[in-house]
């Protein structure tokens, strides 16, 4: 079934040379300054209902006039009329405030858009268009300033963008590699030269959460969802328990970003063939080369497996990259978790075991909100499911989004220390087209102990 | 001066067989879940001086047993006896919270923090014990569980460590190919084999704000910066507002993580000599490699002239990466400032009012707060600083630490697509040694454009 057509709506401003239409720096210091002596008895420490005006926000409307646009601002007329929890730019909300706080930035600065508009278009598709599909991030995150600029005018308020859309060159010695041994061939299209530079098209992503929709993905209701949300984080947010009237929040917590390789309009047509490797953040190796987990080298072999997809007549490659550090358990903890395995003698049947004696659980990033991308971009089929996780499997299945083959990292780009963590994940359901280890095996694969 | 000692309560327990003493798995799902059901009354929107008991915390005290353990956990008694406004973990509290609300972590779970302490000892020294040096995290945050055991149990509350200190061997194709072509010897013990890999020792660090401080910092009062958090995040933790009496805040940012090439001993003692790249990230470059920024190129040379140093006999290396995607804006307004650089003409003159016109600043990653790691580890002089910036070195310098020498990136290591970044930055005071390009001549230096 077709969407309502929303194109007149989204087709984007025409692009001009760029011009600063206003003082883009910092401005009226000294009047914010004297502001901010003493504490200002008009802001309260939460809103209700009553009192409130929020601009309408319909997630899942047949438009994106319908819809409405984010507003979770609280400053200009937004105190009364924000009909979003949270703030802009998950943590970095943060800096903002130390920027505004100490007078570096005017609260009041109204930021110039000009020619920041999306460099390609994402095609809108029926997702975009109802309450169940996407539920984790704006469907019109990218042209909110754009679609929603009168609002903003009309009702004083900041409308900021959740969703930007680029392009660049990646320049990576693993690919340089490629083409030096034949792997990955110049086509001077998407692999530009000898040098292995590769085209590419990204996206980043801030989470936007409809509270109903993530409850339901969550099998809880709104009620135990923002009372969890609310209460774990020991009270940030009380919007979370005194406005059930608005339904969105914009959590403190990273994104996710797309890199696509190859023609963005295949991503969503299920007679081409899409290469996918959709990955969590792992600092350590995705930066630093840490040889204890795969994380570099799956998606290493993800961004050039996507590549050769990519140059195929009908493919087209994608990499989606989730700021989850650690399993969504951050570096700290997983570097306690790394110092209980390697005393205790680093064996792989203990391996989600010593996870689980700190943190509670062995893994807290969540998949069933992964797809949301996926189904925002259009995907149907996946050709080439770079990626062993039965969870991510699982999650992307259960959306109805179709995966033809899955494809495990090669074992000759598994390193050595990395056994434990790869042998141990197998047998707990990871896909491989090899042997399972069973339990009295895992005890025989250890990995690197200390001196 | 010497600190006053707290070795004695610092000693490490002695690290035994690692045995989970307790059922580390979720439990009690269908009391929790019963729990759950209904707005829980008993818990308060915020909290306040009156009715609260908090544990003492004293920022600064002359030992760790005066100072007393960071607290900032609502659950079993915490809610009346927290000292600390925030949640550990940074945003990861957010996964935290939908775990625990998803009924797959019990809220009860006590951590088992067996064979998890550091791998080896940092040094305290005099910064560990007074309220100026450290402002942003907690000096004994890798020896928490084990320094306030006692007051846990007593105090029934969660006393979680917001450092870790660990090691491990990297493996990057960089430093394999810098063997190959003979940049970097094996010597056995940092650099292990010809493939490369090296020994490397990691302390992840998570942020642990001391208010008064950090306040001080950004030459502001404490008001003006609680009611700058509180209300430029649209409303996070009204604690920050109705507990003056709490002066800790764990905020929900990305913190840091310290990677040591050598003696670690040697970082404190100023008869060595130290190379140091402080790093703020940046995933499109750092982990993708895009050319845009001279990022993971001057990273990489970080590494190997941190491992080159440790090699020789008093040296020693150490890179540390600050979670700080895009200066602190995060990567949706990376994003926008390079498409309005692309349709604009990407020149170097015009390359700082790009972020200005969207963001309102040119960067947000105030590096004031930045030397707090090296002051927690005791470095005084930097033999090599490998960082052409300004801000990181004044903001070093400031602190009282002696920079001896600052070396550029190399020019042959420096994409040409990120000339427009790099001279507008050497311009605006980033340090070379090479010549300073004048507004005119910036105007010239373009970078690649849209086709």
């Amino acid at each position: 079934m077709a969407p309502p057509s929303a194109a007149a709506t989204i087709s984007l401003p025409t692009v001009s040379v760029p011009a600063c239409l206003h003082d883009c720096t910092a401005s009226n210091r000294s009047s914010i300054s004297s502001k901010r002596s003493g504490i200002d008895s008009s802001f309260p420490i939460t809103t209700y209902e009553e009192g409130s005006d929020p601009i309408p926000l319909n997630w899942g409307a047949s438009t994106a006039q319908e819809r409405g646009p984010v507003v979770c601002s609280w400053q200009k007329s937004g105190l009364k009329t924000h009909n979003a929890i949270g703030a802009h730019a998950g943590g970095y909300s943060i800096y903002h405030a130390l920027a505004v706080g100490s007078n570096q930035l005017n609260k009041d600065h109204k930021a110039d858009y000009t020619n920041s508009e999306p460099q390609f278009q994402i095609k809108e598709n029926p997702s975009w268009f109802n309450l169940k599909d996407i539920v984790s991030m704006d469907p019109f995150g990218h042209l909110s300033p754009y679609l929603y600029s009168g609002i903003s005018e009309e009702k004083n308020v900041e409308i900021r963008p959740t969703i930007a859309v680029t392009k660049a060159t990646l320049k990576l010695i693993e690919l340089k590699e490629a083409v030096a041994e034949g792997r990955l061939v110049v086509d001077g299209k998407i692999v530009t030269n000898d040098q292995g530079d590769v085209s590419v098209s990204k996206v980043a992503v801030e989470p936007v959460w409809y509270l109903p929709g993530v409850a339901e993905k969550f099998g809880i209701s709104e009620d135990e969802l923002r009372k969890a949300l609310f209460e774990d984080t020991n009270g940030m947010y009380p919007e979370l328990i005194t406005r059930p009237d608005l339904k969105t929040f914009l959590p403190p917590i990273g994104g996710l970003t797309v890199y696509i390789f190859g023609n963005p309009d295949y991503i969503s047509d299920p007679s081409k063939k899409l290469a996918l490797r959709v990955h969590d953040e792992c600092n350590g190796s995705d930066v630093f080369g840490s040889d204890i987990c795969t994380c570099r080298p799956y998606l290493m072999f993800g961004i050039e497996e996507a590549v050769k997809q990519a140059q195929t007549p009908d493919g087209v490659g994608m990499v989606i990259y989730f700021r989850k550090e650690g399993r969504a358990l951050g570096e700290v903890t997983k570097y306690l978790v790394y110092n209980a395995r390697k005393r205790g003698g680093d064996t792989a049947d203990e391996y989600f075991h010593r996870t689980e004696c700190i943190a509670g659980v062995r893994d807290m990033r969540f998949q069933q909100l992964m797809p949301d991308v996926l189904k925002w971009l259009g995907v149907t089929k996946i050709n080439r499911m770079l990626s062993m996780s039965n969870m991510k499997h699982d999650a992307i299945v259960d959306q109805g989004i179709v995966i033809e083959n899955r494809i495990p990292i090669p074992e000759d780009m598994i390193p050595e220390d990395s056994r434990v963590e790869i042998d141990a994940k197998v047998n707990s359901g990871y896909f491989t087209t090899g042997s399972i280890k069973q339990m009295d095996e895992l005890k025989n694969v250890k990995g690197r102990t200390w001196d």
